[in-house]
C-alpha cells in the first residue's frame, strides 16, 4: 500500500466515561474519575499508542440541571489539555471555546500558548454555545439569537488570526551582545474596530509552532455550514445514515469553492459509536446492557429541552406530539441536532421512547454494533463512497471502549492500508495533512491597515 | 529544633530568564526559551528540589512596546502551570488572573480545574491590571479607574468564592445502582445579580481539593491593602528596606481584625533578590555585570511610563524632575510602586541613572548581593523582627540564580531550623499552614439567599 494512498483521520472524542448517556452506570467505568488528570492521561496514551490524529474535549460553560442523571462533562479543556500535552508527545489536542462568551485576545492567547507547550499540536474547537444555563453564568439575559451569534464568531475568528499573525515567523532577534530581544517591525498590531470587538495587540507570545493551531467546528444550520466552509479545516458532524452523510459530505465541501478553498482543505469527520464484540451477538448485549441502564426519566428531559417543549405529559409509548412541536427555524440553539432527530423519528415511525433509546447511545451520531471486521467495512464504506475523510470515534464506554478500538479495530484499519502504521509528522497539521499557514494568509484586509511596532 | 516553630515560606517568582531586566542578555540565560515549557519545567523541579512551598507566575494581557529591549514575560499562566502540575509532585502553583479583563465563572472554574489537576495546589494572585496596553487589548477605551477596579475585584472573588461553594463537599453520589450521580440537594445556585456580574451557578466542577485555591494579593495603594486585609491569604510585596518592611507588615495585619480575621491567617512575602557568590567579591562582580548589560533607553521609557511624564528630555545624571513629576494620588495605576521610587529617589538623592540601576534588578524589590551566609542572615532577621513570614524569591537571572539559592542558601536556612527539611503536607494550604476553608465558610450573605438546585 502506497504511504501517498488516502487513509483515514481518526479523532478521539473524550467525553467523561463515554458517549452512551448510561455509561457511568455500567460496571466497567469510573465516573468518580470524572474530574482525574490520571484518568484521561490513561485515554490520551492509548489514544497515542493506536496513533490516532488527535483527541478531543467539548465543552459548555454551565451544570446542566440534569447533572443527578448523568456524570461531569469533565475538567476544563485549556487546563487538562496542557497537561495532557506534556503526558503524549504526538497526539493533536483539540479543545473547545465559545466565541460568544469569551474575548479573542484570551483565546488567541490560550491557544498559541498551548501550542508551544506541545509543539504545535493543538486545534480549537469553535462553538457559539447554546442554551440558557450556559447564558446565565454570564449575564442577567439569555443566549443572544443565532444569527448574531454567528457573526460574532466570524469577527471572533478574523481577530484571533489577525492575533496569531501578529508576530511573523521570524521576529525573535535575541541578539545579547547588541540588546534586541525582537525586531520590532517584525512585530504588527492589529488595530482591530469592529461590530464587537476592538483589539490592539499584538499578541504577546510568539507565533504559534503551527502558525495557526488547527480550526475545527461542528455547527449543523445552514449558518453553521456556511462558517464551516468559509474557516474549517476539520468539521465534526451527526450524521445518521451513509446516505445523509453523503449528502452533506457534497454540500459541505462544495460551498467552499466560493471562499476560494478547495475541498481537501477541511476534513469531514462524522461521529461513529461504536460497540464493540468479538462476535456480534456479544456486542449487541452490550449495547443492551447499556440502554438497560438508560433513564427514561432523564431522556424526557433531555428531548423535551431539544424541543422546547415538555414532553413529559405525553406518553412515553406514544409518537411525539408533531402538531405542537415548534419548527426548526424558530430554534435558537442546536437547531441541526433538533432537524435531525425530528427526522430520525418521522422517517423510523419512533415512540417517544424509542427515539430516547435510539440517541442514548451517541445523540444523533451514527451508531454500530459489530465485531471489528464489521466496523472496520463500515468505516471503509463510508470512507470509499464519499461521506466522510475520516471519524469523530465515540466510544459507547470508556476506557474499555477506546481499549478495544485501538486493539481491535485499528490493526483491522491498517491491514487495509486504511491507517497509519506508525506518526509521520510531528505536529496536528502533519496529522491531517494540512499546510501550515504561512504569515498573512489570511485577513489580508488586516495587513494593509498596519504598521509595525515601535 | 521543635517542628511547631514558625518557619519560613518562600515562594518562587518565575519571570522568564530572571528579574534583572538585563538578565536575557547575560551570557548563561537562555532567553530562546522564554516559550518553551521544558526550561520552566526544570525552574519548577529546581524549586521543588529546594522544599519550596511554591512557584509563582505573573502575568499581563498585553505586550509592552519595549519588547525590543527585554524579553518575553512568558508562556500564558492556565496552560503552563498545568503542564507543570503534572511535571512536579508537591510544590504549590500560583497564577495570575486579573478581575478587570475577565468573568468570574471562567476564573472560578479554570482555578477549580487546576486545583483537581495539581491535587489541590494552586492559588489565584488577583490583579486588577495596570496600563492601557492591556486595556486596549479588550475595548477602545483605557483602564477603568483605580477604585472603580477594586470595586469590581471585590465583586468578583464574592463571585469566585461562591461559585467554588455552589457544591458541597460531599455532593456527589455515584450511585450507580440508583442513578444518582449527585446529590441534587448538595448543589446550589449562586443567583448573584451585583453591580458588575450576574451569574446563577452552580460551577460544572465539584469542589476544588482545597475547598478554596489560595488567594494571594500584591495591591500596595491604600485600597490594595484594604483589599488585601480582607481577602488575600498570602501577599507579596516590594519593601525597599527592612524598616519599610515592618511598617507595611504592621499596618497590613492591623487592618485584618476588623474583618473578623487573625493575623496569621495571611502571609506577608515580600519580594528578595538575592545575587548569590561564595565570596561577597563574587557576589558583586556578578551584579555589576547585570548592571554593566542595562540598557539606559530602556530604563529611561520605564521610569517615564511609571511617572507618566518623558523623562528622555532630562539629563541621565540628573536628578529626577520632582516639580514636573504627578502626585501619586493622581496616578491610576501602579500606585505603589510609584511611591515606592519617588521615596527611594529622594531619601538617597538618586539621579535618573542611578534610580534606573537601583531598580534594575528587582523593580524596587529588597536586593541584596552576598554570600549564602549574609543571605540567610538578612532573611532571619527579616522574618525574626517583624518584617516578614517568609519571602517571595526573585532571582536576578535563571536558572542559575536559582541553582545557587536551592543549593546554598536552602541547607543554610535548614540548619538554622528556619525552613522545612521535607514537605509534611499534600496542598498549598498545607505548606503556608492555612485551614481549608470550610463550606460556606465565606459570603454567608449568599447562603441565605440560594436554593438547592432541582
Amino acid at each position: 500500500m502506497s504511504s501517498t494512498e488516502r487513509q483515514l483521520h481518526l479523532n478521539l472524542f473524550i467525553l467523561n466515561t463515554g458517549h452512551h448517556e448510561a455509561s457511568w452506570r455500567h460496571r466497567d467505568t469510573l465516573p468518580r474519575q470524572a474530574a482525574d488528570v490520571h484518568y484521561y492521561k490513561r485515554l490520551a496514551q492509548t489514544a497515542e499508542r493506536g496513533l490516532l490524529d488527535s483527541l478531543f474535549l467539548s465543552d459548555a460553560y454551565g451544570l446542566p440541571p440534569t447533572i443527578r442523571y448523568k456524570v461531569l462533562q469533565g475538567l476544563e479543556p485549556f487546563t487538562l489539555l496542557s497537561a495532557l500535552a506534556v503526558a503524549t508527545e504526538r497526539i493533536g489536542l483539540i479543545g473547545t471555546a465559545s466565541t460568544t462568551y469569551n474575548e479573542p485576545f484570551h483565546i488567541a492567547r490560550k491557544f498559541a500558548s498551548l501550542d508551544h507547550i506541545s509543539g504545535g499540536r493543538t486545534g480549537w474547537n469553535i462553538v457559539t454555545s447554546t442554551g440558557n444555563t450556559t447564558a446565565f453564568n454570564f449575564r442577567d439575559e439569555g443566549l443572544p439569537r443565532h444569527e448574531e451569534r454567528y457573526e460574532r464568531a466570524d469577527e471572533f475568528v478574523e481577530v484571533v488570526r489577525g492575533l496569531w499573525d501578529s508576530w511573523e515567523d521570524d521576529a525573535l532577534a535575541v541578539d545579547k551582545a547588541a540588546g534586541i530581544y525582537v525586531h520590532p517591525d517584525r512585530l504588527h498590531p492589529l488595530n482591530h474596530k469592529g461590530k464587537f470587538f476592538a483589539v490592539r495587540g499584538p499578541l504577546n507570545i510568539p507565533r504559534p509552532p503551527q502558525g495557526h493551531p488547527l480550526l475545527v467546528q461542528a455547527g449543523a444550520s445552514d449558518t453553521g455550514k456556511e462558517f464551516a466552509a468559509k474557516v474549517a479545516e476539520a468539521v465534526f458532524t451527526a450524521q445518521n445514515t451513509l446516505e445523509d452523510g453523503r449528502l452533506f459530505y457534497a454540500d459541505l465541501k462544495s460551498r467552499m469553492r466560493k471562499y476560494g478553498r478547495q475541498a481537501d482543505q477541511l476534513k469531514v469527520l462524522p461521529g461513529f459509536c461504536a460497540i464493540i464484540g468479538d462476535t456480534e451477538a456479544e456486542a449487541r448485549e452490550r449495547e443492551a446492557e447499556l440502554h438497560g441502564l438508560t433513564q427514561a426519566e432523564y431522556g424526557v428531559y433531555r428531548l423535551s429541552n431539544l424541543f422546547k417543549i415538555d414532553l413529559s405529559v405525553y406518553p412515553l409509548d406514544g409518537p411525539l406530539p408533531y402538531d405542537a412541536l415548534p419548527e426548526t427555524a424558530e430554534i435558537n440553539s442546536q437547531k441541526g441536532r433538533h432537524q435531525l432527530y425530528l427526522d430520525m423519528a418521522r422517517r423510523e415511525g419512533l415512540t417517544i421512547r424509542d427515539l430516547i433509546m435510539r440517541t442514548a447511545s451517541s445523540r444523533g451520531h451514527y451508531a454500530i454494533a459489530g465485531t471489528p471486521l464489521q466496523i472496520a467495512d463500515e468505516m471503509e464504506r463510508w470512507f470509499r463512497t464519499g461521506a466522510a475523510d475520516g471519524f469523530n470515534l465515540m466510544p459507547p464506554y470508556l476506557p474499555g471502549g477506546l481499549d478495544d478500538f485501538v486493539d481491535k479495530v485499528v490493526p483491522e484499519l491498517q491491514n487495509r492500508g486504511l491507517f497509519r502504521t506508525e506518526y509521520t509528522g510531528l505536529t496536528l497539521r502533519d496529522h491531517y495533512g494540512l499546510a501550515r499557514p504561512s504569515w498573512r494568509e489570511y485577513g489580508r484586509e488586516h495587513a494593509s491597515a498596519s504598521r509595525s511596532f515601535t
